[in-house]
């Protein structure tokens, strides 16, 4: 039984969408939050680059039998950021073409000017571009399910590829 | 007793802000962290429209009897965004233009194209608009309340209706 | 022992970076997750600055004792926004001269127009690249650490100053 979001939902909160679903472990239980990571490495081959971390995320939410929790997906990095829409190749063109349409790399920036700055990597649209995005990203757990609607997709932006990088999925377990 | 940016504090933070509040419960409690969920429906009305979440996200918060905790919003759909900014008249009709400024309709986009792309709904932008915003919000929960400054509110950004929607509030209770 | 983005990695992981690490703390124990929290002060000194906050934050997370967390910096304020990104003088004179560019304070807002709002700040601008930036972050604690990369700093940016603000950090801990 899942909802219209593609996520399975337990039937009390089927029953009562709009109110609250009775926590299923009482205050007096023993049982406790945890929390447990994982570190993914992606591999970068061009400038710029979308990666879907969909897949791999989930794939962590597994491993960790969590039944409700949080899932916090950080970048490592300064010019790799997150986002989260939908993977279709022709939007991911628009996406990287809007990055380059809002903050050009061919701009003058100090962070490029040697007299200014010890960078040589001359990738200040990268970072700026970073900064509109975000580094970090965060989702929930529902019945077992890492709590995506249907078209959404966990994205990492490689702003100034090519590198190898990290990104860590951290999770929150409350039952 | 209220600190200036309107949720009431404990008077441990009070008497001393720069530190941390001890916390009131022993290690050796049994009281465990748990997790509670809301799925909120919104009917939009328009293409592009902001909706005030504040009060539901507030309910929620009320409902869910948490003293100290962590609520997290998330929009379940990839041309919903979510804001926190300030609830005025004005302010909305400028977010509105602002968006359209920095990422026009208008525009020739790969994914509104038949020739590259499936989806028929014109709505490239509003994919693009949403990586900019945001797809979820966190915030803690300070003293029974939502940790919200005087002026600020949560606004679902709706970029391609009219449709219904659905924002999950998942809240973590620690006390 | 070291991670190569800059944060100790206990050993469970670093023998199997893709896996997860074992909870330390098994479920039948009676230790819990606990929150605290700490309220920052800022005093900006002019409209546009950029203020960093990252010893603050890591400050806040030593005090708290926590191995495995979760930490949110929450503004609380509607023209005062957080990022992430790096500490360098001539980048931080690019954010600054970027977020003029894409929302230019000399453009006509509504809500700066006192026929249409009762604001007297002429600060539609600072609202509107809030709305682009975000209102809070989140960060992992792994290994009694805040869990950033080697060149992330945590940047404020008052986009509306000066004046005092209020920053929330709430640490949420599982071990």
């Amino acid at each position: 039984m899942t909802s219209d979001f593609g996520f399975p939902t337990p039937s009390a909160a089927l029953n009562d969408v709009a109110g609250f679903r009775a926590p299923e472990i009482p205050p007096s239980s023993h049982t406790v939050a945890r929390a447990t990571h994982r570190v993914l490495t992606l591999r970068t081959t061009t400038r710029l680059e979308l990666v879907n971390l969909t897949e791999r995320v989930q794939d962590a939410v597994k491993a960790a039998q969590v039944r409700e929790g949080l899932v916090l997906v950080s970048s490592m990095h300064t010019t790799l950021a997150l986002m989260v829409n939908e993977w279709q190749e022709a939007l991911l063109e628009d996406i990287k073409t809007m990055l380059g349409d809002v903050i050009p790399a061919g701009r003058e920036y100090r962070h490029n000017d040697p007299s200014q700055s010890d960078c040589d990597r001359k990738n200040a649209h990268a970072h700026l571009q970073a900064t509109l995005l975000g580094h970090s990203l965060s989702f929930g757990v529902l019945g077992g399910r890492l709590a995506l609607g249907q078209f959404q997709a966990i994205i990492a932006a490689e702003l100034d590829g090519p590198r190898e990088r990290q990104v860590t999925v951290q999770i929150f377990s409350y039952a």
